[in-house]
């Protein structure tokens, strides 16, 4: 297998992309490719490992691109014409089957239409969404869209449904994944236009399309476990995303911020700190890895765009089980009926 | 000043409403009238504190009425047929100054419709909607709308901006609270069509309204305390609302079993305890009472439908604070202009 990583993306790259593939390369059995300007990767391992690219791992390579997707640039318009962009070299090795996944933390638009231009949809999916996945209580969940499609069509909703099914299907085994409606209520009645008529849809469709519908489901019981995936379209799915981003953020300054207020509590809190950690750690989702963008022909991996060094070795390390378990093999395969 | 409870409405009624109304008594200087079946209400005092209504203050009164508003109810038809229902007959009382404020925990589409037939909107304001306040960095997050309109229009989101406004500066003593527009990026051009042109028109009537716009904010940003409030539609506000909720939730239960996974992780938390509830009540909003039903012509309070009795003591005792700032008086005064 070989992972191809966009070494020039996010807001730390190089330096967060190169560090995070040296810490995955030996928890990973795959080959790892980084693309991005060869002489500033180099220099850049000999500065931080005082070694050559090739005394770390002979499955770390590198492939030279001498372009970059910046953030402010024009989706459509840099993957057109930026040809030896990182982002766009990794689109093609990945469609010539130079690779078999592609993760990058660069410019998201880009990335999305990247994959559409290039990579190509599935058939019989109207629009690819990114799914994402989110700490739960002692197990995880899904959300999908989370925010490549600020307009959806109740038939996108249905699809996220199935394509959520058929993932957490191969890839966490969960024989019948319980997939619910975001909504504000959990009545049939509740909600926009658009929840109200998916949720007419799903419920019609859903036996049929082999999907577990348990409908509406409220924020307040997302997180609770017995949800494995919410659908919804990519505005509130990009809310609910950063929303649990910030209130987390909020938690975690504020628990240190709480045991470190002053000598007294610092010194208390040492020998809880196991469990604390224990905690942080249940609640930490970068170590879900990135979000997947489902619908299209292979796999891509969108990596958080501010992805630190542990964040992007967590991504490869996901990436590689994502390819292992053929989950778009079986998509593209389920959707051919 | 006169605040009236509905004993009969919400989950855990009235046992909760009595108990929080008895707690609340002694830290608050108002008269408190509990609305709902006297007889009831007489017998729960007894059973609970073994005493008469009459000994445990004589700022605690009974205004009995002998229907109840259910969940399943109708709200419009509700408010227009039961008459003697402790929601109705709060509203009434409210309406001829036989009190200054009207909370409730029951059927919130009753709530709402009841303080628009039988309040009123304020002049000038289309749609009034439920502020809520959330926890955020070393201060407060005001969300509005909470979930009271489900579809709104630009001109909405700007007058809730509005109201924000006048609310946080009357209440919290904010000389210039910044208002965010909920979004899924900064710049002006992310988001659906309604957020898109409620950015414009937030941009254009900002300093003529008096409102300290800051643009376009994340979830992620929200909590930082940077923000005063938040403005959105009642659809995407209670996904938010419910996020936060939902999270909070798993944050609890998690710290919680980490503390407690075994005999030793028990003895070590144990120094640490300060510390962890210092933590837990800054992440409580509970502590910071109900939602506030902006844009009627008197103060109502909408309390959690879940409220146990602290969380009715303390929304009984920020009810207080709300009218005692007079921000409905002037935000009458503010649209009258």
């Amino acid at each position: 297998m070989k992972i191809i990583l966009d070494a020039m993306g996010g807001d730390n790259a190089p330096d967060a992309n190169i560090k995070g593939a040296v810490n995955a390369i030996n928890k990973i059995k795959a080959e790892l490719i980084l693309i991005g300007k060869e002489e500033i990767i180099r220099a850049k391992i000999k500065e931080f490992y005082n070694k050559e690219l090739e005394d770390i791992s002979d499955r770390l390579k590198i492939r030279n691109s001498t372009e970059i997707i910046e953030m402010e640039d024009q989706p459509t318009v840099a993957i057109k014409h930026k040809k030896d962009s990182s982002m766009v070299v990794g689109f093609n090795m990945l469609k010539q089957d130079e690779g078999d996944v592609f993760i990058s933390a660069g410019n998201s638009g880009a990335l999305l239409a990247g994959a559409t231009l290039i990579i190509g949809r599935i058939k019989g999916i109207d629009r690819p969404a990114l799914a994402g996945i989110l700490p739960a209580y002692k197990s995880q969940l899904l959300l999908m869209d989370c925010g490549s499609n600020t307009n959806c069509k109740p038939i996108n909703l249905l699809q996220f449904a199935q394509m959520s099914t058929i993932y957490l299907k191969n890839t966490f085994g969960i024989e019948k994944p319980a997939i619910g409606l975001l909504n504000i209520g959990t009545e049939e009645t509740k909600g926009n236009e658009l929840v109200k008529e998916s949720y007419q849809l799903l419920k019609e469709k859903s036996e049929e399309l082999g999907i577990n519908f348990v409908g509406n489901t409220e924020g307040r019981d997302a997180f609770s476990g017995k949800i494995d995936a919410i659908v919804t379209d990519g505005f509130t799915g990009n809310v609910f995303l950063k929303t649990t981003e910030g209130l987390g953020k909020l938690v975690k300054r504020s628990l240190k911020e709480s045991m470190m207020k002053n000598i007294i509590s610092k010194i208390a809190s040492i020998p809880a700190l196991p469990a604390i950690n224990r905690f942080a750690k249940t609640m930490d989702y970068k170590a879900y890895g990135g979000a997947l963008f489902l619908g299209v022909k292979k796999p891509v991996v969108k990596a958080h765009g501010s992805s630190d060094e542990t964040l992007f070795e967590y991504t490869i390390i996901q990436a590689e089980k994502f390819v292992e378990n053929k989950a778009v093999d079986k998509m593209i395969e389920a959707f051919n009926k």
